[in-house]
């Protein structure tokens, strides 16, 4: 099914080549302001930079049909659509027979055979990525009136790496400051030349993706079937070529010792709370958020679509071929995913927010 | 709350310390015969090993209560119970209000303030991994049915590592070889030494464990919310201590190329059937499983409990205060973790074979 | 939340006075071709009669923006969207501080303090009952293709009955031959008559309606929670006006003795299978469906809208005052309510089939 | 499957001639001291009368075996166990190949084929509904200390009728004065009579039960989907032998005006609130509580369990046959329902409460 959460229900909806794509948000209490400047910004942040994203160029305009009054929340079920502009289907039409490596053409035929090449060009597509930006925006703004805020930024992007865990203001502050949506200026410039490079090559690259939410309250979260590490999990992975993903030191922490990676508990400096004086945990204890700021990193494959040539079968014939995947194509899209990654941060503690009852 | 799964869900209820621990599955088809010695075994792995283990031993003896009769299954909820036997409640007394690190003894203490010490000695415990190795067995047995095998092994402890990427059969075959439950010897005998010594040390290790299943057809999973990938997150993140998983070539595969990532379809060997050539989508290509072996692995933090000196906050005088952890503990549960990824592999892919309609 | 369902979840959303309301059926199998002239003339039954009905006229277009191509679902999820045309809002200004008797304005008032008003005439309306149409038309081509069939009738309207129980074909083929959509000529009138007395004194009228599926397979449904009788019940009490709902004999059947009220087995005429001598349990033993036609009757109130004065409370004074309801309303909503019954059960039935793995 | 609630959810299990029945409750905050004396009391309230009930008497001793320490809720899964002592499974021998008239044994046959025969006999038995008393007694303790009580009494035996609507006090404090638990002395004679005259004719007799919510707040439930009424339908529905429910004036309400059923708004004697001058609302408004009481009545169909002959079909042969049903039977369950229809509202409202997020 095409929905997630609990409290707050997201459903998407819509095909990649079909006339829109769109999503409903469902559960937000009614009378907040929408401020449509800032999810405008949110999804423009989305969009290909120039050489090293796709030519696809969508206008990206979001209209919300239901939901809202006079720009205020009503309670009922946000509509967001997103028309679709620059469509060419033609560009897909060998495919369903000749899966592209790395993307879901294959597994879309044997679950829905007859059908599957408007789905593996449709509603698998990191377009639909668009609405739940959109849907994330809003989300963004309930969590905001409760004093949290979300922020990511490029760790990774093939070998070039910006290893620094920047504080959130940094990353609130810097992220969108270049194309590459990394912090580290120098990082940047490399990862930009590895991306070019990579395209110049038909080739593609992936990287990796560090999410901080700041101000989360303790308390959100249960344990066993309802952490918050798997409830955000499983909207990261909705993200497409999302492989992996960790909290605090995550893999790092499993090689550390306990004495190094359990987080001491002390007096905040305010002399008022408990705070722990590492992160490791990455804020979440027992599957419950501990009031540290929330830390996570996802691990993005390298885009499945590439120029150069590949092997696949032919699902006709049963014979192996030569196949070369036409069409308009991210070389690299992790900059691209840094606002989804966000996006779908914010929807996931938004739902854990109203289920925690906390006002 | 404490239930997972959609066609086939698993509730466990119990507390470390109180009278029993057990669960619930409900939603197996009736007529299947259950191998009770094969669940036994399964418990069995469960169970520390001598000097890498804790003190505590546990009988760990399971009872079907309901949900089977003449060994077979009747369709109704099948209800397993173990009761608690070795207890020894007085070790925890202080905790209540001096939170362990690296626990959920604080966030237990703010989500549910005023009955926080048992939750924290209770239901966060590693016991209520016991009933979910009991269920996970019964839908092994399941999945057994359907020619779906599921196999784990410790691929690191602390920093020893054995990186060796093995095949399914192999794994199967020694993965209980010895109590390190890792492949290779030489591996194994270092990681012993490695949690001997943080234990002399008064200190805990951490690992990582990968965990592969067999012979799982292609179409299960769909895209966006309900993934292969998601579903099975959300079971690994309720095994405490797990703080990270990927897929596949997962982390390491984001700092790849595209072409070198991408899996190329080819015709297998026995002429029948498409598979790939490589295997960096551990099986799961647009959250749909692909017919390839599922892989995946999960970091397992250190052991949070640890017998040196740490520092923590009295939550009644808020001040800090040095804590010394008592009770019996785990230098390094990676070892026993091993059956319990194996639980929640078996138990999410029954769930998602029932709700794909396959017969 | 505004979704129902398990395996086919229907979603609506929109406002009455708002800019459009419209649904998303999610779950349905891609391939099947939508008959769009059926769905539309579905739409059509749900309009107001002449002088029976409301003055208010919707074009009633429905607009299917997603899920399907070239007139064939594609597995993702359906988007229906009806615009709303003819909205007076100005109609409604006062009702928001003085609730309408038999109306959600009070309900709405104290659970979205300070939206109520835009809720009451919004999201409670019977205008969401448009896309339950629309949706439910495309589940009853889903339902067509596996030989299940729903019509429903008006059985009493006021205190005038048309008391027969009608076969299955001859509800089917008679439902929409008057405005009143009840079989008999003679109560059909009567019924139009007091519909139209009712209206001249400023009043309104309630009533009932039964409703059948034919060719509904043995085995759908679950004995306890998910029933056949629960899972249609929690639907037809989302339809505003319905109060009451019987499955077979009900109420009746409570007051007869068990060897009355009992369905004797025996084989049927084609000698080919079992079958019931009556059915006055509703083709439902245990919850789940015994391959009878399903039978139920709801009990739908009399319009809460009606232009004779009536006593309220002002909200912002507290004191009791006189209130006369403007706008445009329908003394009697029955014979429009026919046909979302029937869209309802469609829809449920659907789930039904879609999660019993029957192929 | 087996469970119901949102946030809090109610899950049944065991069999009635296996080894024992039981229930886990899952969702209620920690804190709450459990009265096991009322619990107990309600539990007898669900045990056959001498005479008018069934011969088979169950000891009906509930433990609680996780989720209370020291008598008090922990917030984690509370477990009710009841053994199953006076079984007498021979008695069922002949009807797993001819079901009984008015029994799940058929629709069990198809659905659960080849297990059937204990399903018929288990799942699908009465017995389940005595967990369900005690998993209710809990939640009405935790409505109890928001203020909420809740009662029923019996309508209707047979033909016999008690119509008066008494008050909720008058019904709370009466209620078990008489084993039939109808508040009318006279009427509770004659339905005991007409009782006894079913069974000594080897027949049985249905009727009707009026179940009443005291003191809930305004603003529970949410239109459309998650209804009030459509909530509690689910799990009434659930008891076996209900038919039927109406909301307020229901059924007859169908057949009044729209003047005569709306419930005029008017402040209350105390002058402090809103409140409606009848209630054939059912104290529910748009799906959602109005502060009023909450009214409900429920058809209860004559016990299918008679000793009198009826024909059936051998379903190993497909021939008919006679039929004499052998067993320990009620010839009237309605009396002990009363007691069920009470927990499952008690249920169904605590799950509205809390999530509702009011404190």
């Amino acid at each position: 099914m095409n929905s997630i959460g609990t409290a707050l229900r997201l459903t998407i909806f819509g095909e990649s080549h079909g006339e829109l794509v769109g999503a409903i948000l469902d559960g937000l209490p009614p009378g907040m302001k929408i401020d449509m400047d800032e999810l405008n910004r949110e999804i423009e942040m989305r969009k290909p930079a120039p050489l090293i994203g796709t030519a696809r160029h969508e206008a990206d305009e979001v209209k919300i049909a239901s939901g809202v009054k006079d720009g205020i929340l009503t309670g009922t079920p946000v509509l967001f659509i997103m028309e679709n502009r620059d469509v060419r289907s033609a560009s897909y039409g060998d495919m369903q027979f000749i899966p592209r490596p790395g993307h879901a053409d294959y597994t879309a035929f044997v679950k829905y055979r007859g059908q599957s090449d408007f789905r593996g060009g449709g509603q698998f597509s990191g377009r639909l990525t668009a609405p739940i930006v959109a849907a994330g925006a809003v989300a963004r703004q309930y969590l905001s009136s409760k004093g949290i805020r979300v922020a990511a930024h490029v760790v990774s992007i093939g070998t070039v790496v910006d290893g620094t865990e920047y504080t959130f203001d940094t990353i609130e502050n810097k992220r969108f400051g270049n194309e590459i949506r990394c912090i580290d200026g120098a990082a940047a410039a490399g990862m930009r030349d590895a991306i070019l490079g990579a395209r110049s090559d038909g080739d593609s690259l992936g990287g990796t993706i560090r999410c901080v939410a700041d101000g989360v309250p303790a308390g959100l979260g249960e344990p066993f079937f309802d952490t918050v590490e798997g409830e955000i999990s499983r909207f990261m992975f909705a993200i497409p070529a999302v492989k992996g993903i960790e909290f605090g030191s995550g893999f790092r922490g499993s090689a550390a010792r306990g004495s190094v990676n359990n987080d001491q508990f002390v007096i905040s400096r305010d002399g008022k709370g408990v705070v722990t004086a590492t992160n490791n945990s990455g804020g979440i204890n027992g599957g419950i958020t501990n009031g540290m700021p929330l830390v996570l990193r996802v691990a993005v494959k390298p885009t499945s679509s590439i120029s150069s040539k590949q092997r696949s079968v032919d699902l006709r014939t049963m014979q192996e071929t030569d196949l070369v995947v036409r069409g308009r194509h991210d070389p690299c899209i992790v900059p691209r995913a840094v606002i989804v990654v966000e996006a779908a941060l914010c929807t996931v503690l938004a739902d854990l927010y109203l289920r925690s009852g906390l006002k």
